[in-house]
Protein backbone atom coordinates (compact mmCIF):
# COMPACT_ATOMS: atom_id res chain seq x y z
CA UNK A 1 0.00 0.00 0.00
CA UNK A 2 1.59 3.52 -1.22
CA UNK A 3 0.04 6.51 0.63
CA UNK A 4 -0.79 9.07 -1.78
CA UNK A 5 -0.40 12.88 -1.06
CA UNK A 6 -1.63 16.53 -2.11
CA UNK A 7 0.42 19.02 -3.27
CA UNK A 8 0.09 22.35 -4.67
CA UNK A 9 -0.16 21.80 -9.07
CA UNK A 10 1.69 24.81 -8.68
CA UNK A 11 2.83 26.45 -5.10
CA UNK A 12 2.65 30.00 -4.50
CA UNK A 13 6.60 29.51 -3.58
CA UNK A 14 7.58 28.61 -7.10
CA UNK A 15 9.54 25.79 -5.94
CA UNK A 16 11.38 27.04 -2.78
CA UNK A 17 10.06 24.01 -0.70
CA UNK A 18 7.88 26.38 1.68
CA UNK A 19 4.80 24.64 0.65
CA UNK A 20 3.88 22.23 3.94
CA UNK A 21 3.95 18.99 1.00
CA UNK A 22 7.58 19.27 1.17
CA UNK A 23 8.02 18.60 5.18
CA UNK A 24 5.49 15.34 4.32
CA UNK A 25 7.89 14.61 1.38
CA UNK A 26 10.92 14.76 3.90
CA UNK A 27 9.54 12.74 6.41
CA UNK A 28 8.54 10.23 3.91
CA UNK A 29 11.70 9.99 2.61
CA UNK A 30 13.29 9.83 6.13
CA UNK A 31 11.43 6.79 6.99
CA UNK A 32 12.06 5.25 3.11
CA UNK A 33 8.41 5.22 2.11
CA UNK A 34 7.41 5.89 -1.37
CA UNK A 35 4.34 7.49 -2.15
CA UNK A 36 2.52 8.86 -4.96
CA UNK A 37 1.34 12.47 -5.29
CA UNK A 38 -2.03 13.94 -6.55
CA UNK A 39 -1.58 17.93 -7.64
CA UNK A 40 -4.57 19.85 -7.08
CA UNK A 41 -5.11 23.23 -8.47
CA UNK A 42 -5.94 26.13 -6.10
CA UNK A 43 -9.47 25.72 -8.06
CA UNK A 44 -9.94 22.44 -7.39
CA UNK A 45 -8.39 22.49 -3.53
CA UNK A 46 -12.15 24.55 -2.56
CA UNK A 47 -14.60 21.92 -4.73
CA UNK A 48 -16.60 19.27 -2.78
CA UNK A 49 -14.13 16.52 -3.49
CA UNK A 50 -10.84 18.07 -2.17
CA UNK A 51 -13.08 20.02 0.49
CA UNK A 52 -14.19 16.42 2.20
CA UNK A 53 -10.66 15.27 2.32
CA UNK A 54 -9.78 18.96 4.15
CA UNK A 55 -11.81 20.99 5.46
CA UNK A 56 -9.92 24.10 5.11
CA UNK A 57 -9.24 23.32 1.70
CA UNK A 58 -5.44 23.53 1.87
CA UNK A 59 -2.75 20.76 1.20
CA UNK A 60 -1.26 18.22 2.29
CA UNK A 61 -3.48 15.35 3.03
CA UNK A 62 -2.75 12.03 3.36
CA UNK A 63 -4.36 8.78 1.95
CA UNK A 64 -3.34 5.24 2.64
CA UNK A 65 -5.78 2.65 3.12
CA UNK A 66 -9.01 3.28 5.29
CA UNK A 67 -6.69 6.21 6.60
CA UNK A 68 -7.46 10.09 5.08
CA UNK A 69 -6.47 12.59 7.13
CA UNK A 70 -5.21 16.64 7.11
CA UNK A 71 -2.75 18.75 8.99
CA UNK A 72 0.87 18.96 8.01
CA UNK A 73 1.42 17.97 11.89
CA UNK A 74 -1.04 15.15 12.12
CA UNK A 75 0.31 13.87 9.18
CA UNK A 76 3.77 13.49 10.17
CA UNK A 77 2.83 12.12 13.56
CA UNK A 78 0.97 9.57 11.89
CA UNK A 79 3.92 8.75 9.67
CA UNK A 80 6.38 8.80 12.69
CA UNK A 81 3.96 6.32 14.58
CA UNK A 82 3.50 3.94 11.96
CA UNK A 83 7.16 4.12 10.55
CA UNK A 84 10.51 3.86 12.42
CA UNK A 85 12.60 6.95 12.07
CA UNK A 86 11.44 9.78 13.56
CA UNK A 87 10.64 9.15 17.08
CA UNK A 88 12.77 7.57 19.87
CA UNK A 89 11.26 4.28 20.66
CA UNK A 90 11.53 5.37 24.41
CA UNK A 91 7.96 6.55 25.75
CA UNK A 92 9.73 9.54 27.94
CA UNK A 93 12.32 10.82 25.43
CA UNK A 94 8.64 9.90 22.43
CA UNK A 95 6.94 12.26 24.40
CA UNK A 96 9.39 14.85 24.50
CA UNK A 97 9.77 14.66 20.50
CA UNK A 98 6.33 15.09 20.40
CA UNK A 99 6.60 18.20 22.57
CA UNK A 100 8.80 19.71 20.03
CA UNK A 101 6.61 18.72 16.96
CA UNK A 102 3.75 21.02 18.57
CA UNK A 103 6.45 23.60 19.92
CA UNK A 104 7.00 23.97 16.27
CA UNK A 105 4.01 24.43 15.10
CA UNK A 106 2.48 26.27 17.57
CA UNK A 107 5.06 28.46 19.49
CA UNK A 108 7.47 29.27 16.83
CA UNK A 109 5.48 29.25 13.71
CA UNK A 110 2.78 31.67 14.20
CA UNK A 111 5.15 34.48 14.72
CA UNK A 112 6.77 33.48 11.75
CA UNK A 113 3.83 33.50 9.74
CA UNK A 114 2.61 36.82 10.76
CA UNK A 115 6.00 37.96 8.63
CA UNK A 116 4.53 36.38 6.06
CA UNK A 117 1.28 38.29 6.21
CA UNK A 118 2.50 41.69 7.41
CA UNK A 119 5.12 41.60 3.87
CA UNK A 120 2.78 39.88 1.88
CA UNK A 121 -0.73 40.34 2.52
CA UNK A 122 -0.59 43.59 4.04
CA UNK A 123 2.88 44.54 2.19
CA UNK A 124 0.81 47.29 0.67
CA UNK A 125 -0.82 48.73 3.60
CA UNK A 126 0.26 52.27 4.60
CA UNK A 127 1.32 50.50 8.46
CA UNK A 128 3.19 47.99 7.23
CA UNK A 129 6.91 49.66 7.22
CA UNK A 130 6.34 51.08 10.91
CA UNK A 131 4.62 47.60 11.75
CA UNK A 132 7.16 45.56 10.92
CA UNK A 133 10.14 45.80 13.71
CA UNK A 134 7.24 44.71 16.64
CA UNK A 135 6.65 41.78 13.98
CA UNK A 136 10.23 41.13 13.61
CA UNK A 137 11.13 41.42 17.30
CA UNK A 138 7.84 38.94 18.28
CA UNK A 139 10.16 36.18 16.16
CA UNK A 140 13.38 37.22 17.53
CA UNK A 141 11.73 36.75 20.75
CA UNK A 142 11.41 32.94 20.62
CA UNK A 143 14.61 32.64 18.41
CA UNK A 144 16.31 33.45 21.44
CA UNK A 145 14.82 31.06 23.42
CA UNK A 146 15.10 28.42 20.66
CA UNK A 147 18.91 29.47 20.15
CA UNK A 148 19.78 29.27 23.66
CA UNK A 149 18.31 26.06 24.26
CA UNK A 150 19.63 24.44 21.36
CA UNK A 151 23.08 25.54 22.76
CA UNK A 152 26.15 23.85 20.31
CA UNK A 153 23.71 20.56 20.17
CA UNK A 154 22.89 18.86 16.83
CA UNK A 155 19.21 18.33 17.52
CA UNK A 156 16.88 19.26 19.75
CA UNK A 157 16.46 16.30 22.27
CA UNK A 158 19.34 13.44 21.40
CA UNK A 159 18.75 12.09 18.11
CA UNK A 160 17.01 13.89 15.15
CA UNK A 161 13.36 13.34 15.53
CA UNK A 162 10.16 14.81 13.76
CA UNK A 163 10.76 17.94 16.40
CA UNK A 164 13.75 18.43 14.37
CA UNK A 165 12.15 17.71 10.82
CA UNK A 166 9.42 20.43 11.65
CA UNK A 167 11.66 23.09 13.32
CA UNK A 168 13.54 23.18 10.60
CA UNK A 169 10.87 23.29 8.17
CA UNK A 170 9.40 26.44 10.05
CA UNK A 171 12.69 28.49 10.52
CA UNK A 172 13.51 28.02 6.56
CA UNK A 173 10.59 30.02 6.42
CA UNK A 174 13.07 32.49 7.57
CA UNK A 175 16.09 32.13 5.36
CA UNK A 176 15.10 35.36 2.76
CA UNK A 177 14.57 37.25 5.68
CA UNK A 178 18.10 37.30 7.28
CA UNK A 179 16.74 36.84 10.85
CA UNK A 180 18.09 33.18 10.96
CA UNK A 181 21.75 35.01 10.45
CA UNK A 182 21.51 36.77 14.07
CA UNK A 183 21.56 33.15 16.12
CA UNK A 184 24.77 31.41 14.37
CA UNK A 185 23.50 28.11 16.34
CA UNK A 186 20.07 27.94 14.45
CA UNK A 187 21.70 28.99 10.93
CA UNK A 188 24.06 25.97 11.58
CA UNK A 189 21.10 23.86 12.56
CA UNK A 190 18.65 24.25 9.90
CA UNK A 191 21.99 24.19 7.26
CA UNK A 192 22.35 20.63 9.05
CA UNK A 193 18.62 19.74 8.13
CA UNK A 194 18.61 20.71 4.34
CA UNK A 195 21.67 18.47 4.34
CA UNK A 196 19.75 15.26 4.90
CA UNK A 197 19.54 13.19 1.73
CA UNK A 198 16.21 12.65 2.77
CA UNK A 199 15.29 16.18 2.89
CA UNK A 200 17.39 16.85 -0.49
CA UNK A 201 15.28 14.05 -1.96
CA UNK A 202 12.11 15.57 -1.13
CA UNK A 203 13.21 19.08 -1.97
CA UNK A 204 14.02 17.79 -5.35
CA UNK A 205 10.80 16.05 -5.79
CA UNK A 206 8.73 19.58 -4.69
CA UNK A 207 11.06 21.42 -7.39
CA UNK A 208 10.16 18.74 -10.11
CA UNK A 209 7.08 20.07 -9.97
CA UNK A 210 7.18 23.78 -9.38
CA UNK A 211 10.08 24.61 -11.81
CA UNK A 212 10.57 21.97 -13.53
CA UNK A 213 13.94 21.43 -16.11
CA UNK A 214 14.09 23.26 -18.97
CA UNK B 1 1.61 8.63 40.56
CA UNK B 2 -0.45 12.00 40.38
CA UNK B 3 0.79 14.15 37.43
CA UNK B 4 1.93 17.58 38.00
CA UNK B 5 1.16 20.39 35.91
CA UNK B 6 1.93 23.89 36.09
CA UNK B 7 -0.15 26.94 36.26
CA UNK B 8 -0.19 31.01 36.45
CA UNK B 9 -0.09 32.07 39.60
CA UNK B 10 -1.69 34.83 38.40
CA UNK B 11 -3.98 34.87 34.92
CA UNK B 12 -3.13 37.56 32.73
CA UNK B 13 -7.15 36.93 32.37
CA UNK B 14 -8.16 37.44 35.92
CA UNK B 15 -9.91 33.76 35.34
CA UNK B 16 -11.72 33.73 32.38
CA UNK B 17 -10.35 30.20 31.48
CA UNK B 18 -8.32 31.23 28.51
CA UNK B 19 -5.13 30.35 29.73
CA UNK B 20 -3.53 27.03 28.58
CA UNK B 21 -3.44 25.19 31.61
CA UNK B 22 -7.48 24.75 31.86
CA UNK B 23 -7.03 22.76 28.43
CA UNK B 24 -4.66 20.12 30.50
CA UNK B 25 -6.56 20.33 33.41
CA UNK B 26 -10.38 19.66 31.18
CA UNK B 27 -8.47 16.69 29.31
CA UNK B 28 -7.55 15.35 32.91
CA UNK B 29 -10.85 15.78 34.01
CA UNK B 30 -12.57 14.13 30.92
CA UNK B 31 -10.34 10.98 31.47
CA UNK B 32 -10.64 10.93 35.35
CA UNK B 33 -7.13 11.44 36.22
CA UNK B 34 -6.51 13.87 39.44
CA UNK B 35 -3.69 15.93 39.33
CA UNK B 36 -1.20 18.42 41.28
CA UNK B 37 -1.12 21.84 40.28
CA UNK B 38 2.37 23.82 40.83
CA UNK B 39 1.83 28.01 40.24
CA UNK B 40 4.17 29.60 38.75
CA UNK B 41 4.88 33.78 38.97
CA UNK B 42 5.41 35.39 35.52
CA UNK B 43 9.84 35.74 36.98
CA UNK B 44 10.08 32.50 37.85
CA UNK B 45 8.27 31.09 34.44
CA UNK B 46 12.13 32.88 33.40
CA UNK B 47 13.60 31.23 36.07
CA UNK B 48 16.57 28.02 35.56
CA UNK B 49 14.44 25.83 36.58
CA UNK B 50 11.39 26.67 35.12
CA UNK B 51 13.20 27.33 31.59
CA UNK B 52 14.49 23.65 31.79
CA UNK B 53 11.13 22.37 31.55
CA UNK B 54 9.42 25.01 29.44
CA UNK B 55 12.21 26.66 26.61
CA UNK B 56 9.93 28.99 25.83
CA UNK B 57 9.05 30.41 29.58
CA UNK B 58 5.43 29.16 29.36
CA UNK B 59 3.15 27.20 31.57
CA UNK B 60 1.52 24.64 31.47
CA UNK B 61 4.34 21.65 31.80
CA UNK B 62 3.06 18.47 32.69
CA UNK B 63 5.69 15.72 35.21
CA UNK B 64 4.49 12.14 35.75
CA UNK B 65 7.59 10.00 36.61
CA UNK B 66 10.41 10.35 34.21
CA UNK B 67 8.05 12.33 31.65
CA UNK B 68 8.58 16.35 31.35
CA UNK B 69 6.62 18.08 28.41
CA UNK B 70 5.40 20.99 27.77
CA UNK B 71 3.36 22.58 24.64
CA UNK B 72 -0.58 22.37 25.34
CA UNK B 73 -0.91 20.12 22.67
CA UNK B 74 1.80 17.53 23.35
CA UNK B 75 0.30 17.74 26.82
CA UNK B 76 -3.29 16.78 25.32
CA UNK B 77 -2.28 14.08 23.54
CA UNK B 78 0.00 12.53 25.91
CA UNK B 79 -3.15 12.41 28.53
CA UNK B 80 -5.29 10.83 25.89
CA UNK B 81 -2.72 8.20 24.20
CA UNK B 82 -2.32 6.87 28.33
CA UNK B 83 -5.86 6.83 29.69
CA UNK B 84 -9.17 6.48 27.82
CA UNK B 85 -11.77 8.68 26.90
CA UNK B 86 -10.32 11.09 24.47
CA UNK B 87 -9.53 9.23 21.33
CA UNK B 88 -11.16 6.96 19.25
CA UNK B 89 -10.16 3.63 19.77
CA UNK B 90 -10.10 2.28 16.04
CA UNK B 91 -6.83 3.64 14.20
CA UNK B 92 -8.21 5.67 11.41
CA UNK B 93 -10.84 7.94 13.77
CA UNK B 94 -8.01 8.15 16.25
CA UNK B 95 -5.78 9.72 13.02
CA UNK B 96 -8.82 11.63 12.50
CA UNK B 97 -9.15 13.16 16.05
CA UNK B 98 -5.39 14.15 15.71
CA UNK B 99 -5.75 15.84 12.39
CA UNK B 100 -8.56 18.03 14.31
CA UNK B 101 -6.47 18.73 17.44
CA UNK B 102 -3.94 20.21 14.81
CA UNK B 103 -6.20 22.07 13.01
CA UNK B 104 -7.43 23.96 15.95
CA UNK B 105 -4.02 24.80 17.41
CA UNK B 106 -2.50 25.25 13.71
CA UNK B 107 -5.18 26.78 11.63
CA UNK B 108 -8.27 27.99 13.58
CA UNK B 109 -5.66 29.40 16.49
CA UNK B 110 -2.93 31.33 14.72
CA UNK B 111 -5.58 34.02 13.39
CA UNK B 112 -7.43 34.41 16.58
CA UNK B 113 -4.19 34.91 18.65
CA UNK B 114 -3.40 37.52 16.00
CA UNK B 115 -7.01 39.28 17.32
CA UNK B 116 -5.18 39.26 20.50
CA UNK B 117 -2.09 41.07 19.81
CA UNK B 118 -3.98 43.48 17.37
CA UNK B 119 -6.19 44.15 20.24
CA UNK B 120 -3.77 43.90 23.47
CA UNK B 121 -0.09 44.19 22.05
CA UNK B 122 -0.80 46.83 19.34
CA UNK B 123 -3.96 48.50 20.66
CA UNK B 124 -2.35 52.01 20.95
CA UNK B 125 -0.71 52.01 17.86
CA UNK B 126 -2.27 54.77 15.05
CA UNK B 127 -2.52 51.51 12.49
CA UNK B 128 -4.87 49.65 14.62
CA UNK B 129 -8.54 50.74 13.95
CA UNK B 130 -7.87 50.39 10.33
CA UNK B 131 -5.89 47.27 10.44
CA UNK B 132 -8.46 45.40 12.69
CA UNK B 133 -11.55 44.71 9.99
CA UNK B 134 -8.67 42.71 8.12
CA UNK B 135 -7.60 40.51 11.14
CA UNK B 136 -11.60 40.17 11.69
CA UNK B 137 -11.73 38.44 8.11
CA UNK B 138 -9.11 35.95 7.91
CA UNK B 139 -10.93 34.91 11.52
CA UNK B 140 -13.83 34.45 9.47
CA UNK B 141 -12.07 32.75 6.34
CA UNK B 142 -11.84 29.75 9.00
CA UNK B 143 -14.62 29.95 11.28
CA UNK B 144 -17.04 30.03 7.67
CA UNK B 145 -15.03 26.64 6.56
CA UNK B 146 -15.04 25.33 10.28
CA UNK B 147 -19.28 26.15 10.17
CA UNK B 148 -20.06 24.65 7.41
CA UNK B 149 -17.51 21.00 8.07
CA UNK B 150 -19.60 21.62 11.24
CA UNK B 151 -22.69 21.56 9.90
CA UNK B 152 -25.72 20.16 12.39
CA UNK B 153 -23.17 17.50 13.91
CA UNK B 154 -22.49 17.38 17.77
CA UNK B 155 -19.11 17.24 17.41
CA UNK B 156 -16.71 17.24 14.44
CA UNK B 157 -16.05 14.05 14.12
CA UNK B 158 -18.40 10.99 15.98
CA UNK B 159 -18.19 11.11 19.59
CA UNK B 160 -16.09 14.15 21.64
CA UNK B 161 -12.83 13.90 21.34
CA UNK B 162 -9.40 15.92 22.24
CA UNK B 163 -10.04 17.43 18.73
CA UNK B 164 -13.27 19.10 19.74
CA UNK B 165 -11.68 20.03 23.46
CA UNK B 166 -8.75 21.99 21.68
CA UNK B 167 -11.50 23.15 18.89
CA UNK B 168 -13.98 24.50 21.72
CA UNK B 169 -11.11 26.11 23.57
CA UNK B 170 -9.63 27.78 20.71
CA UNK B 171 -12.97 28.93 19.80
CA UNK B 172 -13.55 30.15 23.53
CA UNK B 173 -10.79 33.26 23.09
CA UNK B 174 -13.15 34.46 20.67
CA UNK B 175 -16.67 34.82 23.12
CA UNK B 176 -16.06 38.69 23.81
CA UNK B 177 -15.60 39.78 20.27
CA UNK B 178 -18.43 38.60 19.10
CA UNK B 179 -17.56 36.97 16.10
CA UNK B 180 -18.85 33.59 17.38
CA UNK B 181 -22.57 34.86 17.41
CA UNK B 182 -22.16 35.10 13.39
CA UNK B 183 -21.72 31.25 13.66
CA UNK B 184 -25.07 29.77 15.06
CA UNK B 185 -23.83 25.96 14.95
CA UNK B 186 -20.36 27.10 16.01
CA UNK B 187 -21.71 29.15 19.12
CA UNK B 188 -24.02 25.73 19.76
CA UNK B 189 -21.40 23.77 20.27
CA UNK B 190 -18.94 25.58 22.21
CA UNK B 191 -21.86 25.88 24.40
CA UNK B 192 -21.83 22.44 24.36
CA UNK B 193 -18.41 21.91 25.13
CA UNK B 194 -18.90 24.75 27.84
CA UNK B 195 -21.48 22.39 29.54
CA UNK B 196 -19.30 19.27 29.84
CA UNK B 197 -18.96 18.81 33.70
CA UNK B 198 -15.50 17.90 32.70
CA UNK B 199 -14.92 21.03 31.39
CA UNK B 200 -16.70 22.94 34.40
CA UNK B 201 -14.65 21.65 36.87
CA UNK B 202 -11.60 23.09 34.90
CA UNK B 203 -12.67 26.35 34.75
CA UNK B 204 -13.69 26.09 38.66
CA UNK B 205 -10.68 24.80 39.47
CA UNK B 206 -8.66 27.64 37.36
CA UNK B 207 -10.97 30.00 38.94
CA UNK B 208 -10.20 29.07 42.30
CA UNK B 209 -6.71 29.95 41.77
CA UNK B 210 -7.76 33.26 39.98
CA UNK B 211 -10.25 35.09 41.50
CA UNK B 212 -11.05 32.93 45.21
CA UNK B 213 -13.72 33.27 46.55
CA UNK B 214 -14.13 36.15 48.91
Amino acid sequence: MIPTITAFERSPDGGKGLARDTRVRWALEEVGQSYDTRLVSFAAMKEPAHMALHPFGQIPTFEEGGVAIFETGAIILHIAQTRDGLLPKEADARARAVAWMFAALNTVEPPILDLTIARIVEGDRPWTAERLPLVLDRIRARLGLLSFRLRDAEWLDGAFSAGDLLMVSVLLRLRMSGLLDEYENLAAYVARGEQRPAYRRAFEAQLAVNAPAA
